[in-house]
């Protein structure tokens, strides 16, 4: 991704709401950029004490965040946030970090308009209020709706469009606007032009998912995230293999029923390793704590007897993650190379 | 549950898995039986050392789990596990901790049919091992499928008929069978005999959620649990609120999509206070931190300003819970009474 930005000719603005430890920012940060997007309070405290200085906080902002936001403005001093609203422009008179006004670009969530009047509205009061403008920023969502590089091309384009068309209103009005930030992981993938952006935020691309690997966003043997699970029981009755993992551990998150190409349960089955030897099996079914395998008969329950461990190749990974508290690293096999504590909750 | 539980004449089991936090376990516990279930060995960990000593871990332990189970018992010396193999019951030779095996009642998850060979020969083998049997339980997952009360008392009595027999036939063959454990929220609240059981297992019952009350386990305004959220942006364009609170602070479990009277989306938009004083309003859309509100035009903007505070009931409490740290207690009203720390994680 660093090299993809690069060949835009933008920075990269790594988003950590997926990985949410501080040793993939490490990994994922562009030296040359060397800012990062978070999507809670608590990422954002989390990587200012780990030392990250430029933390986009691109989520909406509220009156009842801003004490924390300045104490964690004062650890990270590159410190900024979104906001969408007068009002909460208004409320941020004398803060001590910047903000971006969010872009509406398709994705139909949080975001002003580009045409809307509000714009010049809510950096006027920014301005009147003492608050630094770091730019407009947007985030084309509706990227995960499309399912052909065609598709995804345009919705880049909309999101380009759009947050550069307000950036040019703002310049017109006379407003200076350092930051045009725009991006998602499917975006940034298959972006055709950046004139008029200066950074791109994704995250999703760092792991990987059943999902964005059946939006073409990569292969699925690239997928670097997967839940450690052991077995727990056979069924051999009901071709059924049960482990540890459920609904907690892998996410309700059923993104890839959408997908062409055959329902993915609730993950894809590999071996300890990381490879598909075992043949396509998915969980088919999930309660709380148990994943139940499902897939052609017979199951290979010989290979697979009561306390071995596969991995569990989530559908999405930013909702599988989140509740796990670190990753174990391995670089190729099932040889732990490293642990990467990260921070979980709000 | 203690009343229904003492009115049956058996012991009450709170399953601890749902709200995972000591504080509601002293309420949830009938003195008179002391004991509690979990579904993670770090919910052991955690009530062992918060001082509860019956801690019956409800999913089948594997060879790979025995140390950290051994070392929780050391702490908490009631401590025992299921299993449903007889490779388990072979490895746990020599266990500090009694071991109860799991009885098929229907869930088509884990557990032994009552009238499999395996029943008899796990029994033996346990003994062989100089581990105590706790005794015989089972889980009727499937009462979740049950839509009316007439179901739900069937699927109870599956339960108790399936476990009960499993029961007798291993006294018939010479063993000690000390406890016979049932129990789902569902069944235990249209449990109408228990005749041969010593205890249920329940937990979703002390919050409660949208889905429990769509089979009728209780009424929506008994619901306990809510995310509490602040809404962050206004979408008058699109007739949409939006708040702080998505697919992770919810949970994307969509089971009540399934009930009669219409989809709850992501849940049940209250006011501050709990109260449904904003007409029904629904999160009808989930991103990561992004809950889309909406319902019938107009919303009531004017009533949820930006930094509104509202409540939003879960589909599926212990789903949503799960990610959550703590609780902020209210006994009524909006006025905060205490904060429960609770555990989050394996």
């Amino acid at each position: 991704m660093i090299a993809k930005c690069r060949s835009l000719g933008v920075g990269l603005r790594p988003h950590m709401k997926t990985l949410k430890a501080i040793e993939a920012a490490r990994v994922a940060v562009d030296p040359a950029h060397g800012g990062i997007a978070v999507s809670t309070l608590a990422e954002a405290d989390y990587f200012a004490r780990a030392g990250i200085g430029d933390i986009q906080y691109a989520v909406c902002i509220t009156p009842d965040k801003m004490a924390r936001a300045a104490e964690i403005a004062g650890i990270a001093r590159g410190f900024s946030a979104f906001l969408d609203s007068v009002e909460v422009a208004s409320s941020l008179a004398g803060a001590p970090f910047a903000a971006w006004i969010e872009i509406e670009s398709g994705g139909r969530r949080t975001g002003v308009l580009p045409d809307d009047p509000k714009l010049l509205e809510i950096a006027a009061v920014l301005r009147e209020g003492g608050v630094a403008l770091a730019g407009v920023a947007t985030h084309g969502g509706h990227s995960y709706g499309a399912r052909s590089v065609a598709e995804m091309v345009a919705v880049a384009e909309e999101e380009r469009a759009a947050v550069v068309a307000a950036a040019e209103r703002l310049r017109a009005a006379g407003f200076t606007v350092p930051g045009v930030s725009a991006g998602s992981s499917p975006t940034a993938l298959h972006m055709a032009r950046s004139d008029g952006l200066t950074e791109l935020r994704a995250g999703v691309y760092m792991a990987g998912d059943l999902f964005q690997s059946g939006i073409h966003s990569l292969a699925e043997e690239e997928i670097a995230v997967s839940v450690l699970a052991s077995v727990i029981a056979h069924r051999p009755d009901l071709n059924q293999i049960v482990v540890d993992a459920g609904g907690l551990a892998l996410s309700k998150d059923r993104s890839t029923a959408a997908l062409e190409g055959g329902d993915l349960g609730y993950g894809v089955v590999l071996d300890v390793e990381g490879t598909p030897s075992l043949g396509r099996l998915i969980v088919a079914g999930v309660h709380q704590e148990h994943g139940e395998i499902r897939g052609e008969a017979p199951l290979p329950f010989d290979r697979l007897p009561i306390g071995a461990r596969v991995r569990i190749l989530p559908n999405h990974v930013c909702m599988t993650a989140a509740i796990h508290d670190h990753y174990l690293v391995v670089d190729g096999g099932s040889e732990i190379v490293a642990r990467w504590d990260k921070i979980v909750g709000w």
